[in-house]
């Protein structure tokens, strides 16, 4: 039975990964830069959406996609932040995948907008098998998480472009040693972005700003 | 594709119903009571793991299987604290299934333990789906993850017999509404027993080992 359903996640995900090249199509027409935004679940990857859309709207106008296993409070929370949202409910599948972005895609004009966030479902596992055809993949992780999560979850940590490493203002209050995760993360993937920040005080905040400024201004000047 | 999908989740589902079954009987035989020990990453699942077989044994024997997808971490762990530990490397898996703690059952005498506590890979969406066979199913939560976790994850919390969240000594310092956590708790879960703990500073466990206990003599109890 394993050989048989391993043959079935392999054509899932060489189906997945065609779509996934539609949607790198569509976007780079559309000259949109985009982020697959993944965490575990409560890593602050909503809280972050909001901080993001308030420091960079009304400058630029931002399309964040939801994917969400029952709610829509998330997508909500981005409205009132001041971004347009689309909902994908995913009832109860684990992850997005290319086809859910797609359909996404199919309901708005992307040339519209210079940023689009993809909130992934909470999850460091299945998320990281499915590529959407975003510009970055970015990883939210949350110092209360502990120290040891490159080293379990490796597929994750290995497959992100830029992690940022939230709840930092909660350091003095849990045994979490930075230097293991820095390690731990940069054995796996040592060209990746670091970056501290706390979404509760906006520590931190500015670097990631600036990164998606230079990435919208690079992906606007494309032929 | 959509269909021809679902057929599949199906099948592997009835399969593994199937094979939970089977684990259901042996563990009955055994007299052994047995828990499923789901979280998100980093909520604390394994810490809580150490403090309870340092509460509990040398009174009673603890065996531990860890699911992990990539490390042994956990079960040196569970070894350094004082139970026997098997060690389910999931290979990239997000959940546990009956068939991996089925093939763990076969490794020893589960009629000399008296307690199996079995930690699952930490994700809140599939392991929800795949009844190992245990005698209950216990989540772990954390007050970091956010009050809303219950709605956003319906599936996980609606199926499980016990709750500790975990990390109460960050309520202090954290953005949490307990009231608001607790009420979604029992809207899914009525029947649901919530225990506030720190496995930090070791509040609210006394009552946790007594759940153990009692639980423990009855099925030891049994014919």
């Amino acid at each position: 039975m394993s050989q048989q359903r391993l043959q079935v996640v392999q054509n899932i995900l060489s189906a997945n990964e065609a779509i996934a090249e539609t949607n790198r199509q569509i976007l780079a027409k559309a000259r949109l830069f985009s982020i697959n935004l993944m965490a575990s679940p409560g890593a602050g990857k909503t809280t972050l959406i909001e901080r993001t859309v308030r420091g960079l709207s009304p400058r630029y106008r931002i399309l964040v996609i939801e994917g969400d296993i029952a709610t829509t409070l998330d997508a909500e929370r981005a409205v009132a932040a001041g971004a347009t949202a689309i909902q994908i409910n995913t009832g109860g599948n684990c992850h997005l995948d290319a086809v859910m972005l797609n359909r996404a895609l199919t309901q708005i004009d992307p040339g519209y907008f210079d940023l689009l966030i993809v909130e992934n479902v909470g999850n460091l596992v299945c998320p990281a098998s499915f590529d959407l055809g975003t510009s970055a993949n970015v990883l939210v992780a949350s110092v209360p998480e502990g120290h040891d999560k490159p080293h379990k979850y490796p597929s994750m940590y290995r497959g992100v472009d830029y992690v940022l490493l939230n709840k930092i203002d909660l350091l003095p209050y849990v045994d979490f040693d930075l230097d293991f995760f820095r390690k731990g993360l940069e054995a796996l993937n040592p060209n990746v972005e670091l970056r501290l920040i706390s979404c509760r005080t906006g520590e931190g905040l500015s670097d990631w700003y600036q990164w998606l400024e230079s990435k919208i201004e690079y992906h606007r000047s494309l032929d």
